[in-house]
């Protein structure tokens, strides 16, 4: 059996746990948040010694479940103040699954301000003195633990950004290639991470102890209709392997609904230059590497290797909302640099929707101006440097525009909103506005319907159905969080019925019973209604559960749209909370 | 009759408004929370045109009441998102109530970041181009108004930091002597100054229209019996005029409650240093002004001008507040450069209870060391270069503790704690929490039965008594608040019957009617209902009504305190409002 692994950073100490009853059938982000809400108190500073940062591979990670390989990482977050659960592919997770982790809890915290790593193998988990890696980048972090442990290692690690306690630092997760590009980018966990001293955690893969379905055959057989579906789906075998995440980079212009300068337009006339369609050929024409996998038995591939003109290595993808966030929100439409900046807040460490939404309010305050690359290359370069101006960029747009007097910060309980603008996505605004995770397009992925004809169609200008919309996307993307599947899956399973059969199959089998859509759904509710009562206990109510004033009433180009889903349609997303 | 101005800073137009009988008998706090409480959106943003900068003279203000000079400030405020009133003294609030002005209301913003000077005087409020004084501080701003109006006029005005719309910004009002050094200085609401575009409010008195008692008998009465009572008690006959405000240095100090480095002890081994006594010493020494009265019409004289060895003039007081932000929070024990930082703090238009708090977790996070008085000036000084570093020393202690990851921040609501320690003054410890205004020490006095045996005696160190402690003293505050007087007339009133029986005699004698003890204490209960009200449709809730956890676990030297005043009786401080 799987066990959880206290791993105590006050005490250096580390306890086995046997999972109690309640966890049991947990992983991902219903592990995560159940022990969070569990056990962290609601109104602890999100880097003191109570708070606890949890790492949970998904329940069906390790099985050889397609796309089952999110690694969720989980806390009270530093740049929300709510309970927050943060996943990423890369490997970290199906290594960690593979030696019998459930979940790792970091607790605690170093009274010397030291630096660890945690060596996790088939053996349990060592805490080892780490300070020669102290204010090492993610890349130069990484290359260490292979150079001594091999590069059949994956790692989780953290850049300077987690190191300096930055409200905006992710944590980082190797891919297959071992390189630090995954990330668990939202919320700020990688600041938990350094808060309790652990720099980097490096996972020994055996294959011993991965989880096995009690009905082998009964898995099989999802496991193989969830395939299916995710091939026969044209989203997942046709656009997201050839254009990656940024195929929607055309489409969400299109659809007026692309945040440019700060969420000032809906479109930007740069899209052409920074798209999917551009991006592929570019990387082709280079040499660089498309349908790449970020982890072992992942069959949609979005994921890219970007090289420069030299054809040398830069960074993945970068993805959709990287591209966004550095890109049309910033007004630059220069992919080059856009993977320059990509690279660095993967060195450093950092949520890219985070920075590129920071940077443009910046701009917005004067610091650099709209459209400026290299400028904005600056403001990170600044990270590195560990300088003030740097500290505020790595802090998140919500602090760097109440230091600098701006009144336009599109953030919803101090977390950037994502790329795309909510008076143009409604659905995607009500989701933004009510996650319990605070401004979060994966929370409840509305574009879907909205905008992509996926899962039925909800006229994304229009406030009606994005309530319901919404709801039901948040209760499916909990429970897809838990199974650790990449919540691509999502675009099969609004589509063709087989796709979460397929799933419900898998679990099924895993537990060695029948496994309904209903107790699938279950799970998603159970974790949102634990997530609301963290929150309501740090004292967050309805009153956040809004977008800022200004997207009432400021209207956005082409629609001239604002946003209009009432504050009484938003307090019924949660009605299903007893 | 005194009239209301709007000033809308949109269309730069003027509208003179006679008093609707809601706000006819309002004054000071009173009138500013009415008018916020009932005009601004309480979620808009602090910045944004949908605020308004309430100026308003206290009821009281202008008759010649003693110690009826104060002036209220008024708004949303950018450092708490709560509501917020900041009163000063000096002559600004006299000036206004001569030409009949019940209240300035400045509404809207200048869509070209341009900055204006409003001239009053008796003829009404005129706007006028003034951005020949951009980047001035208080000193240079006021100094130009002198040269060009005569040195009879009184000023209101922005330093650098207003003009940054920094959230500790303060609004300077100038001393009968023309200097800025009293400051509305809490909740940044020179930054909503600053965004409406104002840099100076220039006041030309004259006494055509101070504000008649109804029955001058009676009101002149009133008036002599509040004299009488503060000629009587030694705190505003003796201590106060003698040593000032920090003749408390000591006496805090020896109660253990005088927070030293960052909150992490109660008594400060440099206190002496520090001391109202020895701070008395040196300014007779070096030929300064001990008893200075800040407006005209203050009988207490708790002011004080401090010069260098040469016998320089370098800065009022400092206050007991400022010596103890500068001073013993930050282990500082150096009364020149605490001086220093004063003369900075007023110069650059800033509060300087945020500022020493900030500097304070400066240096807990390691910027500089505790006990660093050049680095603290260094500090202060990059905010008149407008430096990102100076930028966050001058947002406050909570935005600059979480950029660099700081967990112990003593603020609630995001605004610092003044000089008393929660956890060994428990009563001020219930007001910091539960205040309407964020943690200020003026809202519920309760160091007066906590600590200095005024208005009874309730045990410092134990829960019991403190809510119906605060929660009195917020009452009777908020309406000597709404009078205009200073809150030092506490001290007679909370001792001597006859004293707060002056106060309504002159209050009867204006209205030329009976005034009850009663009908002062509704004022303040109206005043506390209405703030209560706007703070709950922004969002606060009972959850925001607490200290941060750290003062609940973390114990205090000497006495070795932890501020257990319960959840529940903090709930209570408010059961008055229906």
């Amino acid at each position: 059996m799987a066990v959880i692994y206290r791993v105590n950073m006050s005490e250096k100490s580390v306890r086995v746990e046997e999972p109690s009853e309640d966890y049991l059938e947990l992983g991902g982000r219903a592990l995560t948040s159940a022990i969070v809400a569990g056990e962290v108190p609601p109104t602890c500073h999100p880097l003191s010694a109570e708070n606890k940062l949890v790492l949970a591979p998904g329940i069906l990670t390790g099985t050889g479940a397609p796309c089952s390989g999110r690694l969720s990482a989980g806390a009270k977050s530093p740049l929300t103040g709510t309970i927050k659960e943060s996943n990423a592919g890369g490997q970290g997770a199906i290594a960690l699954a593979t030696v019998g982790v459930k979940a790792i809890v970091l607790e605690g915290k170093p009274a010397n301000g030291k630096l660890y790593r945690l060596r996790v193998n088939a053996d349990g988990v060592k805490i080892e003195p780490a300070d020669d890696l102290a204010g090492l980048g993610n890349y130069d972090t990484v290359a260490r633990q292979f150079d001594k442990f091999g590069d059949r290692v994956s790692c989780i690690s953290i850049g300077q950004a987690g190191e300096m306690l930055s409200s905006a630092a992710s944590i980082a997760v190797t891919d297959p290639e071992g390189r630090p590009t995954r990330h668990c980018g939202r919320g700020g966990l990688g600041a938990v991470m350094g808060s309790k001293g652990v720099k980097v955690i490096v996972v020994e893969a055996a294959d011993g102890r991965r989880p096995k379905p009690a009905d082998a055959d009964a898995f099989k057989k999802g496991a193989k209709k969830l395939n299916t579906a995710l091939k026969g789906h044209p989203i997942t075998s046709e656009g997201l392997p050839k254009f990656g995440t940024n195929v929607l980079a055309n489409v969400i212009n299109d659809a007026g609904a692309y945040p440019t300068r700060n969420f000032q337009q809906g479109q930007f006339e740069g899209t052409e230059a920074i798209s999917g369609e551009r991006q592929h050929d570019l990387i082709v024409e280079r040499g660089g590497k498309i349908a790449h996998a970020c982890h072992r038995g992942c069959t949609i591939k979005c994921s890219r290797t970007y090289v420069d003109e030299n054809g040398e290595y830069v960074t993945k993808g970068p993805e959709y909302e990287t591209i966004w966030a550095h890109g049309a929100d910033c007004g630059i439409d220069d992919l080059d640099a856009i993977a320059k900046m990509d690279r660095l807040d993967d060195d450093f460490g950092l949520d890219t929707i985070e920075l590129g939404a920071t940077i443009a309010v910046a701009m917005e305050a004067g610091i650099i101006p709209f459209g400026d690359a290299e400028g904005a290359i600056g403001l990170l370069e600044e990270i590195g440097k560990g300088t003030p101006l740097g500290r505020l960029v790595a802090s998140g747009a919500e602090v760097l525009g109440k230091t600098y007097g701006v009144s336009r910060i599109p953030t919803v309980k101090g977390q950037a909103m994502p790329a795309y603008d909510p008076r143009a996505v409604k659905g995607i605004g009500v989701t933004y506005a009510t996650s319990t995770m605070g401004a979060d397009h994966t929370a409840g992925y509305a574009v879907t319907a909205n905008v992509l004809g996926v899962g039925g169609s909800v006229d994304p200008l229009k406030p009606n159905g994005q309530v319901e919309l919404s709801r039901n996307l948040q209760i499916a993307t909990s429970a897809i969080d838990a199974a650790g599947l990449c919540l691509f899956v999502a675009f099969a399973v609004l589509d063709d019925p087989t796709a979460l059969e397929g799933i419900c199959e898998m679990l099924g089998g895993l537990y060695g019973r029948e496994f309904t859509t209903d107790d699938f759904l279950a799970v998603g509710k159970q974790t949102l209604a634990r997530e609301r009562a963290f929150n309501a206990a740090a004292g967050f109510t309805a009153a956040d559960d809004r977008l800022p004033d200004y997207f009432k009433t400021e209207r956005l180009a082409p629609h001239d749209a604002t946003f209009d889903v009432t504050d009484k349609e938003l307090d019924k997303v949660y009605d299903f909370i007893g």
